[in-house]
């Protein structure tokens, strides 16, 4: 059933009818729909977000033809943004990390084993240690340096490595800025991990700032990378418990647990087509 | 606009075309779908079950005549088990109590408040302790003893008391078994709050079992009531955590909390025609 | 037991000796420890925190002169501060709210049926709102009208309603400041529960900033109040998730459970003299 | 300061002067007590649980030494059980794994960033296939085939194989039973993890079970190996929220997670002597 599966996201202006134009658009064409999740944002006018399942079996058009349809029976006459993709399409990541293992090694071992649904094509290293970490699981490393005098070459650099194909950047404990020419080149499509329940403790060592505050619970937040630092759309976050016991040392440690599930549960919803970007925030179809 | 919302709720043979017909049905009649949630069973025949919050404000027909044009063309063609509820028409409901008094509180007072969207019609109890509690918030309360020699008596007392008006049925605490009888005039409309982690520690003092099995975690459980004691479709359940510091006393206050949880949500959920019973398992679009 | 409980707090200066000198001091004057927690601080000069529960039944001095001993034996060597605190004297509690109810029901009910170790002696509101609810549970109610142009009086009166004995002021929503001279009267003997996961979404209307910001998970702080609004000591926090789905009205519903769990706990640390104040943050032998 | 850290351990009869022995002993010869927590049982007569870190570059003796003299002078007159341990002198651990290689992988991993305080000496599989794994962390691994037939051939290879110097035996997902026999060779020292909240859903496929049941959290349970199957005392359990969209597969994924935190947490927690077993419950120090 997963060969022929594929997912249909949707954006649109709320008005009536859309359920209906969509579902019979489809059953006419004959997919048929497995899974289905909506919602209505709530401010007047309303913003309408679907994503839907269907298997593609039964379809008397090829895929491509029927996006064509779709687009010109439903899509338009609605204003809708939207995408259709097949599963078996699985989305091309590339994980850049500088020393920090955990977060890359969580999504390298949950992707070998199939949990995570994507292709990692390559790891890119401001720092060369992590080299033998991807290469034994069969993904290419590359290091490139990068720092404040650097930064123009080196993101130079990744964005030839990274090239045309590749669907989603994932920042796993990248240490350096990207700059905004260079999130520009995939809008909401890089993920970070941030190692603070953001809002609270945006910026540089958030374990001792939350430390420093006395917290009693520390957390770890993924999202969408914009122009602005730690700004960009939240896609997942995930607390612990924390007490006086506690030193710095130990909340990096309880974060790092955080900081592997929230990041592996944003790039899964990211490849199973499952989240939109609506302003600064995201519906998540979890 | 809630005035004019209406739940439809849906179980039927999974097959293609159902969201479409649907969908298509509502749109024809002017019914605005503001909400939808559906699931497929994994089994094989697989089972569709459906939530859809609509706006009935622009209908071209009565409800009650829009019930029998759907049931006409959709529901009888697809084999549909199926209600169409009005919000405003909300739930009778009336709570059954012994002598702890966490549960029939937390109850009343997020009814109070305006958080349970239902009528609490009445209290009753085989004690008469909390006759204040209830009568303080404005429902009425009757004292019905009950116990191993008067169970008959106080059954038929209680089904007097809840007539034939009632929708939903709270055990509260009520420490009293209820007889198949009993159960089997409110088929899926009973809910009792078990305190524990059901399926573990089933049976009588249940706080005591997990602190003598020595559990890290201990639960509550709400669920509906079947013929079978605290085997019924699980609809909610909750945890917190213990250690070896906790005494019995300390895990029932812990448990108290938690019951006063589980029992808010899965009324809450009953009331608002969020659960569907499938076998001995729930759906719950909450 | 709990008649002869006594309560023994520290905090000095760390070095080698100190337990050994507090147990040889208690079992030379007859005192069984029944319970022991301890800390110390990871900076250096590191703190010595300690919490220390015994029995006075077999004393050879009474309380009083029990206290001047250790003072002279122990306490002035070791330069601790310190309190020794007789669990059977409740400490006198004094409630201010506005006219959200959902913190002062659960603390009144609470202490009602015994769960919250304290005396309960007034409740203070600047809205004559919840009267009932107070005085329905027996707690006197005053109504002390308070706003920009009235703070000094409206201080001034309530400083005369808490008089020389009231140990311990509970903010439990109460939606006006308090004034650096109110607060310089009860050092860290005002608690407040703010409706967020402090830092995260100080100052007004944290639930609708949490929703402005996309955030997935909400949370509730209980914290001493200090002349910096919502930086003071962190007591206790606790988080709930949320998604796309929830509205603002939602975040707040789900938050009032969670503002009521973080007070009450808040509440019966602080009156079972669990909790010690260390610079902006808090130890709790919980 | 850890190379000089030093943990006693103590479960002894309850009484008064415990604590004002232990460390009048402790001080009287040079040891620093910088960690302490105690618990007394509740029920009569009560047993006294201790763990105590102390730092033993000031001591006056030799370890040795100075646990000769403690038995003498405490650990005798007050009839004790007890330990004191070195923590540079790390636990020797064998891990005990079939084909499931996620709890393997957790532990190896936090082994090998410092995470995990033992030496991980040997990997031992009933299956070939995570050899690569063990020895790609320069862990040895050992195939020993075991099944209903080979039972008493492979236990006997496998204690060969664990000699006399290990110190914990943890069956990371290893799907054999193992005997009473084998069991008695490694007294509250062979650690497992159960794929359920215990004591729910014991025996084969939790997962499936709970899923049948229709539960809406599902767990993991590190406890200690007993005789009786899956009954031994509990020492860390963990839950995750599950709904009807999960199939048992999901359940499989998300216990997965569950399963690698409970065992790791429990093996950390009695490499660094904080666990002390009591009847069949457990006393965790965390």
């Amino acid at each position: 059933m997963h060969q022929n599966l594929a997912v249909l996201l949707i954006k649109c202006p709320d008005r009536p009818g859309i359920v209906a134009a969509i579902s019979s658009f489809l059953f006419a064409h004959g997919a048929n729909i497995t899974d289905l999740d909506q919602h209505s944002s709530e401010e007047a006018p309303g913003t309408y977000f679907m994503r839907l399942e269907l298997q593609t079996g039964g379809l008397d058009l090829a895929l491509q033809e029927l996006r064509g349809a779709f687009d010109a029976a439903v899509a338009r006459p609605f204003a809708m943004e939207w995408t259709l993709t097949r599963a078996a399409d699985r989305k091309r990541v590339a994980i850049l990390v500088s020393r920090h293992d955990h977060a890359l090694l969580e999504l390298l071992w949950e992707w070998r084993r199939g949990d995570l649904p994507c292709e990692v094509t390559q790891v890119i290293s401001n720092h060369p240690d992590l080299a033998g970490a991807a290469e034994g699981m069969g993904v290419p490393f590359h290091h490139v340096e990068n720092g404040r005098g650097t930064r123009e070459a080196a993101e130079a650099r990744m964005l030839e490595l990274l090239g045309a194909s590749t669907d989603l950047v994932v920042l796993a404990r990248y240490m350096q800025i990207v700059s905004p020419g260079f999130v520009a080149r995939f809008p909401h499509r890089i993920i970070n991990v941030h190692h603070s329940f953001l809002p609270a403790f945006a910026g540089a060592d958030p374990y001792r700032q939350a430390w420093a505050r006395g917290v009693k619970i520390v957390g770890a937040t993924a999202h969408y990378v914009t122009a602005e630092l730690d700004a960009g759309p939240i896609i997942e976050q995930d607390v612990g418990r924390v007490s006086h016991r506690h030193a710095v040392e130990d909340l990096r440690r309880i974060g790092r647990d955080l900081e592997r599930r929230v990041i592996a549960r944003a790039v899964r919803w990211h490849c199973e087509d499952r989240v939109i970007v609506h302003g600064n925030k995201t519906v998540v179809f979890a």
